[in-house]
């Protein structure tokens, strides 16, 4: 291993007042290098709601993770490998890295691409210690000029993505497309509802689409009708505030409902009518408040429903969304946000503004507005 | 069609204090014979929670339902059949009718073999009115001398069952054996959790061992230990009152739970660290409060786990079922009562005495004690 000619520095947060606008640009030590593990040079970094939620603390104190560097939807260029480097990842290579950036790499579920159910060592981008190697080291996110990790969970960015595209897909896109595949988006489950236009709800429709299923956006109003349309939606149901009323004639007329909404107050008998026998609701954002609306138990037994959560993508899940968006020329939605201005971005994420994903770009890296 | 030479007469519930033992034995107007009904003479009827929580109003008013003849695991012999009677039934057949006795039959599920998840038209053998022939008229369930109803939901007895172990098979066991199979029990599901040693959970012992699958009970106590493995099971687990200590250790070892339990309290969090990734937890008793225990979204989202629920079984399961008793010669556990003590029976059955199933003997009839 040899000493390199570059220095670790991103955009920290000290406490919970940094989802305002505080982020600190800091130099850390990362991990030390393993001979699995690669250096990126960060082009582009998404801004997940899940940044944000741990910023705040929206999910709990993070305690002695204070300062972190946040951020896990990280495409960059490969600068340095190993002698271990997986994913005959090579150095120049364009990569990107999700939410998860190590696992033990030995369990049931490790072995057959599941990582991300894996059963010990299940280690985050950002808030979170390596355990495998370089034990106790902190993880360190995107928001950063490079990025050190196992090369296991870098994937190689297909061309014909635009690199920047790509970057919110590794979580956002991910997160999705993981549970639209696992219930047979397009096959078995033809009809395929999403609750909820944002950033992971633009996905939803997008990669259901790109799978042959026949997508229904559900959202409180029609302001993002046009949107839904254009993302490849072929209906749109609006709950306004009664969703037994809305959802009238609409019983057991969806096979999958993704749930990208967090409202506890959600009418569940309302939603889960929708749904056909031996069909799912699978949450994939976890609410801040911990807690999910009520469910009756005569929806599920009645209607043989089934409500289920989803975990992010594996690698080799993400590879294969990766190669369905290359082939159906999907796109993202997209805003770009010089990561110079990190400290506008997030705030105007947290207001709601992003249609659909944040993309911070390091343009000193390289990276193209 | 000719008046027969037989009245129709059974144990009628009045009100909610019926379940205290006060049934009357009343003469009653079955419904009109349609050419695909088939008239029975009980042999055997068992007594199910059902039928205890419809006479105590536990799961609601019943209103016009009164007075109202209970029982919908019935066995008899065939007297009358119609000119479109299905199944190949003749006279003189030994066949059972379970909780449902119509449906629309031509719906996509009625279709496909899943009359249980009809999308109109669901007629339960009690507590009901016909609307596919004879509309309007009241369903009289088994605590009775004669049944009348749709062939479509009149399952042969293969030889080499008793009738009488036969008869509460037809809801206990298939409530239990419908997601047994739907999950894979034995093949994908190898390993499968029972939740409750009571009546219905007697069968989810004997049916997942019967198609193959390992089974732990899950129990309160250590009361039910052998009799759990007289039925077949290979583990027991006993919660006392700390769930989280003791299922430690056993985290990920079920890929199917079938609950038979309705406990409010119930610590959902320590249940589902059970359940392997992709893996369900599937409610088949519908709980008196109308209540689920809190499910903490995280167990669902990080652990790909479902809770769903199922809702008795198909004619066609019911076969299936039956030929697997009848191959493994698997027998039900039940005490039999004859069913002039009727008012005995019941309260004892509401007091938690059946090892595991009561079967009411029509001895007038020709049923065995």
């Amino acid at each position: 291993m040899s000493a390199t000619d570059y220095k670790f520095s991103g955009w920290a947060g000290y406490g919970p007042e940094s989802v305002e606008g505080n982020l600190k640009f800091i130099d850390y030590e990362p991990k030390k290098f393993a001979e699995d593990d690669i250096d990126l040079k960060i082009l582009y970094c998404g801004i997940c709601a899940s940044d944000t939620s741990t910023l705040s603390e929206g999910w709990g104190p993070v305690g002695d993770m204070w300062p972190q560097v946040v951020g896990h939807e990280i495409v960059g260029e490969v600068v340095r490998v190993g002698s271990e480097t997986e994913n005959g990842i090579k150095k120049g290579d364009i990569v990107g890295v999700g939410a998860q950036c190590d696992s033990c790499l030995k369990c049931h579920y490790c072995n057959k691409d599941q990582e991300n159910y894996c059963s010990g060592g299940w280690t985050p981008t950002y808030n979170g210690k390596f355990s495998r190697t370089s034990q106790g080291s902190k993880t360190y996110g995107g928001y950063a000029n490079y990025w050190r990790g196992p090369s296991h969970f870098a994937i190689p960015i297909p061309a014909g993505i635009d690199p920047a595209e790509a970057a919110p897909l590794l979580c956002g896109g991910g997160t999705v497309y993981s549970p639209l595949v696992q219930y047979g988006a397009g096959k078995q489950a033809k009809n395929v509802g999403i609750i909820g236009l944002g950033g992971l709800g633009h996905f939803g429709v997008m990669l259901a689409t790109a799978l042959g299923a026949e997508v229904t956006v559900i959202s409180h109003s029609a302001r993002k009708r046009e949107d839904a349309e254009k993302l490849g939606a072929k209906h749109f149901l609006i709950t306004g505030d009664d969703e037994a009323k809305a959802f009238k004639g609409h019983e057991r007329s969806l096979d999958l409902i993704i749930c990208t909404s967090n409202a506890p107050d959600m009418n569940m008998q309302a939603y889960l009518s929708l749904i056909r026998p031996g069909g799912n609701f699978i949450l994939v954002g976890i609410p801040e408040t911990g807690k999910l609306p009520d469910i009756p138990p005569t929806a599920l037994i009645m209607g043989n429903v089934h409500v289920g959560g989803s975990l992010i993508a594996s690698p080799q899940t993400l590879k294969e969304m990766l190669a369905l968006v290359a082939e159906k020329k999907a796109k993202s939605w997209i805003q770009r946000w010089p990561m110079s201005k990190i400290n506008e971005a997030i705030p105007s994420m947290v207001a709601g503004n992003a249609r659909y994903r944040y993309v911070l770009v390091n343009e000193e890296n390289g990276g193209k507005m």
